[in-house]
């Protein structure tokens, strides 16, 4: 069991002869995290000084003591871009993925869990450095999600990792704004979005927190005005600290003005809105009758999305998907699907619509 | 993060004068396991000759091949006897574990899941050797649940592990039939009888698996037959095996002249058995609305009764802890509970109940 051992992590089998051929309809570029997710209270957040609903980053010190002080937990893999190519699989797309994981346990469970999904992923692992990377999600019970996360290993993602012919071969690359954090990785990203433009694909970014907005907005709204991204996924939180207002018609103005293409913007209970220059398209939220841990919403609703825009669907059809994946994701505990939905009636029906927007 | 790094588990602090003051409910030990668990269908393990419902002894290339086979994952800690151990926790009481893990990430995932539950869990685990034992489970669509056991450092338990004050200190030790499967641990299981004995405490045996009977039979009969062990715990397919008939009731009355104090035996959906000399009790199984995942059914009723019994409730009440415990666990993926149960109706009912046998 080489694989689950200390040793390191096999190659990945490729046959080049068949590359060629090979089209993924999305690449996700992301941190690269195993999920230790547990249930807690409001009281223990609070005691433990964790902001409710939103990421931070923490180093190994306070790492080992949040561990140590939480509850037992379940591992699963996550990271965001990973779950949202994993959304992709299973509602019937076709994926790659890049990120850094270090050859030890928690990688191999990674580098399993994703490959058995069928989505292309060759990511040199790290042979010493760093352990691969995880984040202890605590969940409450009204369902919010706060993650601590370690990086570990993905702090050694860089260009180097930027595979051309998988970026070339993907419909849309999308990379995650947590990818700012990690210092090597906005050059990985520059790269890969110049190899998608020089081979007419889209390139999306997701903002992926409020306080990673905060630590980025000038980046990120370089990134956009400068056409390095045609396509924006972001909440409505994401978007008013983009653009430092309370007023969120204001900022989706402002958003449809600075991205190339479009952006698509959550709104948890109030559905989604995809902007397009003077277009707006409203799409309302499904009905979930009990949220039982809202990990993975943003990232599956970044997948359905994807799902519709590369399989040729209109926005608003593409939108739809996105909120049905999301409503799915978050009646359950973890950021992934045990299996495909692409079968369930809410998906089929949306990916049998043929009409365009 | 040195208890998820590859770097050495700390020491658990312990405090040595506060020792004398303190007493388990249980003790249990077993091989200390991390359950990789992914849902599967019945092609699936027809295709790797799998025998579904049993668990099957796997060695690093099968493990291997297995794991690459199988789909997506879940990870959590698992291990007959440390699911007993969490779920009398779960159920109110407290618990003593030893069990052997590698000082890598899984054994470090398992150290603190079975930590934070507040067992106490002292075994040094492995610096060098065998990684930390992992059980690939296949739940088929029925909920069964096919187990696939790398034992990996299991088989370093030996008689040194075994901490007699800790053994003193808790009411019953109760070990699985799994044990009899590594080389040593089986001495390690005679000397806490021993202990156990010379402390007026009971001794309890689960025998595992119809497949594990099947190997150790003599043993396992020898263990009872000799008054090592107190009180068995099996189901109707274990009891059949270890006295080779099809003859249910047969094989009950031969288990209560075998055993010294009494047996308990599950019999899936018609509830279970106590007998004890010439009395028998029968107690109807609960009624489950679904299925989900049987993983963990026998060792939380073992929990639900041992809770019971060293709470001074009587056999019967004891037993319909046991099937409560095990019906709730049936009804969600994965052998351990999330948080405590003590509190739902069924089980604060049972535990209110104060009229003996």
């Amino acid at each position: 069991m080489a694989c689950l051992e200390k040793g390191r992590l096999e190659a990945f089998a490729f046959c080049p002869e068949r590359r060629d051929m090979i089209q993924y309809d999305v690449l996700t570029i992301g941190n690269a995290i195993v999920d230790i997710i547990a249930r807690t209270d409001n009281a223990f957040l609070e005691e433990q000084g964790i902001p409710k609903g939103s990421m931070t980053l923490i180093d190994t010190t306070r790492a080992q003591s949040l561990y140590n002080a939480m509850g037992p937990a379940v591992e699963m893999s996550g990271g965001s871009a990973a779950n949202t190519a994993a959304g992709v699989v299973s509602l019937g797309g076709t994926a790659g993925y890049i990120g850094k994981v270090c050859d030890d346990q928690l990688g191999a469970i990674f580098t399993h869990d994703i490959r058995a999904l069928g989505i292309a992923f060759q990511t040199a692992p790290l042979s010493t450095g760093p352990a691969t990377a995880r984040s202890m999600i605590l969940v409450t019970p009204d369902g919010e999600r706060s993650m601590n996360t370690y990086l570990g290993a993905c702090v050694e993602l860089s260009p180097d990792d930027i595979d051309e012919e998988l970026v070339a071969a993907a419909k849309v690359t999308y990379f995650e704004g947590y990818l700012w954090d990690p210092p090597l990785a906005k050059d990985a990203i520059r790269k890969a979005a110049s190899i998608a433009h020089a081979n007419g694909r889209d390139v999306a970014i997701t903002l992926s927190d409020s306080y990673c907005v905060y630590r980025y907005r000038a980046e990120f709204l370089d990134l956009m005005r400068s056409s390095a991204v045609d396509i924006v996924f972001a909440n409505e939180a994401e978007v008013l600290a983009l653009y430092e207002t309370k007023n969120f018609d204001a900022a989706l103005t402002q958003l449809a003005a600075d991205v190339r293409k479009f952006g698509a913007v959550t709104r948890g209970e109030k559905g989604c809105v995809v902007v397009e220059g003077k277009t707006r398209i409203d799409v309302p939220a499904t009905e979930v009758s009990t949220v039982v841990d809202t990990t993975g919403a943003g990232d599956l609703f970044a997948a359905g999305f994807l799902r519709g825009y590369t399989g040729g669907l209109s926005k608003k059809v593409s939108a739809q998907l996105g909120v049905v994946a999301a409503g799915q994701i978050i009646a359950q505990i973890g950021p992934r699907f045990a299996g495909s939905i692409r079968d369930t009636a809410d998906v089929s029906k949306l990916l049998g619509v043929s009409s365009h927007l």
